[in-house]
């Protein structure tokens, strides 16, 4: 459905993947969607790069709170080519990432590949993205249905490679829903401690 | 499959490893807790990191404010596995990691081994955590208690790390509290300087 | 003296190279334009950095939200020296890196060197970047207008680069929109699930 | 002044540097300042280190807005040991890093030194700082008056280091004032463009 698909791709109206993002910004337009995937555009193919965040669900507890229900990704959009910059949004293939494969992704050398096998559902369909920095840096999804092959290959440059690392690594911590850590309120008012407690840290290890 | 079951969702209502984040979504849900753990689970063990972010005290005189009284750290669980995908929550441990401890973790190479000992309250207890590249990065933390000793092992992949090292690095500067650096709204109204002053900054060090 | 010089103040109330920022800080004053630029001053010429941030437009469509409309880029602003401590802003160069652009920048080792070209509407002038590290960190434009050419020469220290590095690095997700990346509220209440559920954001990928 | 010293050190309820620092968490807590240093405790000496921000002015302009005034830094003080965990604040030495001396900082390799020379309003006092890996990782601070000299030493471990660096690198772009970078709020309803059109941030490049 629209409604569970991420992100957007900025070259179309039609925006089949889009996200419901905050708009924290002074302005007041709080709530707005934002489509602001990166895109790498080659001759035979195109890939959208946009993170994809959690959802979360009410704790059943008497803590309350929240937790992740479905965790986030980074989703990557291939699209072949059907014409000199024209790009068939209806061909897309979509994958992915989990926060581990993002893992992967960033730690990446200048000697080294990444293979990311997803068989979901089991419906006789198997997704595999490699991304390989022997062969040009090249980034690639193979989709087998029905013993026939789909294949989208993006030639990555070095200096686009440098953004999604970049742009993953600050991603990361937000598809792991960490960027909703903020510091407490003040619990309550104490005296000032004179004296320097190093340790005063461990107190919560034994708190089991 | 074990390989793709790296990310959880707090598997467990109960959530006994919290951190009291707050929402600051524009969405008015402010002061919920979340709960968003990194964990990875292995055949034998399952190892959860979460931020615990640090708490604050008035300060006790006349120019006010907030300093630190508990420091953050970054909190490790080790659960043990009692079955396929199934880890005894009864029987985690804990481990708190200091910002050092953190900045140790961060700084591992692919070829080091970082070891902290805690004895928190002299209680006969002694925990001791290793993160250990050259045995195929592994995590273990091992308790001592009354001469008997328990166990956890985890073996981590280099993508696993490297998100633990993505995520404590972003993380960081929140336990120790340096995310509540913000900007201060201007003091008052000054004519333009015309000229370059690049010791303005220096003015600060004569003020002891 | 020059070498403590590294840090100017906009040095110019004039402040063309201004970048259209939002103040969040929580005193109420949204919407004031913030100018911080990082600027070298060398002997020949200054070179001046500031993020520039994507606009962006409403999505003509039933879902709604905003998409990029233009790009945001990292802009280079240099000005000949026209005496001590004095750049003539008149005679200011400015280049726009786009978002891959700097990833080329923020990926440089100590033995790389980057050049961009632009032509922009072939207006018969050409605009050339390079960053040269052979070359003791030489930062340079070369704008060639009517076959007579400008140059533009500033030595960039190791240091002066590291900045460049972090600043780029961190303005980089916010000139590409993803810093409008926040948390989604919570869509429901949910009972709690009791399995891992490690597949869950494979999901998404069969919404095509 | 008090007013002017910024953040503090936790370990002392007399606070003589602070910042006016606004807590943006949702808690309805805002302007309030908070002190977070980082501090490492040795046998001789301490040091802690803190960000200060910078301080902004008015633009005279009929654009409006707000420029630096005073540029940020991070604080490094220095405290003589006078006990077992006790330190003398009465003898610190402050000494404020600027950007681009944090840019040293932080870009030190394995082998590498830094040092720093500060010569404040030539009040016959300067400061020398120094990071020296070769030396077990060391930093010093040397103040020279009136012929005699002061020295903290303080060897700071690779994982005292890390954070150092992770904090620094995280903090800079707040003392640059970047962190003031958020997303414009949009400017029009536009139709949606249908053409990839790469350059499109290089019209900004004409405006000068």
């Amino acid at each position: 459905s629209l409604q569970s698909a991420k992100w957007g791709d900025g070259f179309e109206s039609r925006a089949a993947f889009s996200t419901s993002l905050q708009d924290f910004a002074a302005t007041g337009n709080a709530n707005v969607r934002v489509f602001a995937p990166y895109t790498i555009y080659k001759g035979k193919a195109s890939l959208s790069v946009s993170p994809v965040l959690p959802t979360f669900v009410k704790i059943d507890s008497d803590i309350g709170g929240l937790k992740v229900n479905r965790c986030g990704s980074m989703m990557l959009t291939f699209c072949p080519a059907i014409g000199e910059r024209k790009y068939d949004w209806e061909q897309r293939q979509k994958f992915a990432l989990s926060p581990t494969e993002v893992g992967s992704l960033i730690s990446m050398g200048a000697h080294d590949a990444s293979e990311f096998y997803h068989d979901p559902s089991m419906k006789s369909r198997v997704f595999h993205v490699s991304f390989n920095f022997l062969c040009n840096f090249f980034a690639a999804v193979t989709n087998n249905i029905l013993k026939s092959n789909e294949h989208f290959n993006i030639p990555v440059t070095t200096a686009e490679f440098a953004v999604l690392k970049t742009a993953c690594s600050f991603a990361l911590p937000h598809i792991m829903g960490w960027d909703r850590l903020t510091n407490q309120s003040p619990k309550g008012i104490k005296g000032s401690p004179s004296k320097v407690n190093p340790k005063q840290h461990f107190d919560l290890e034994w708190d089991r």
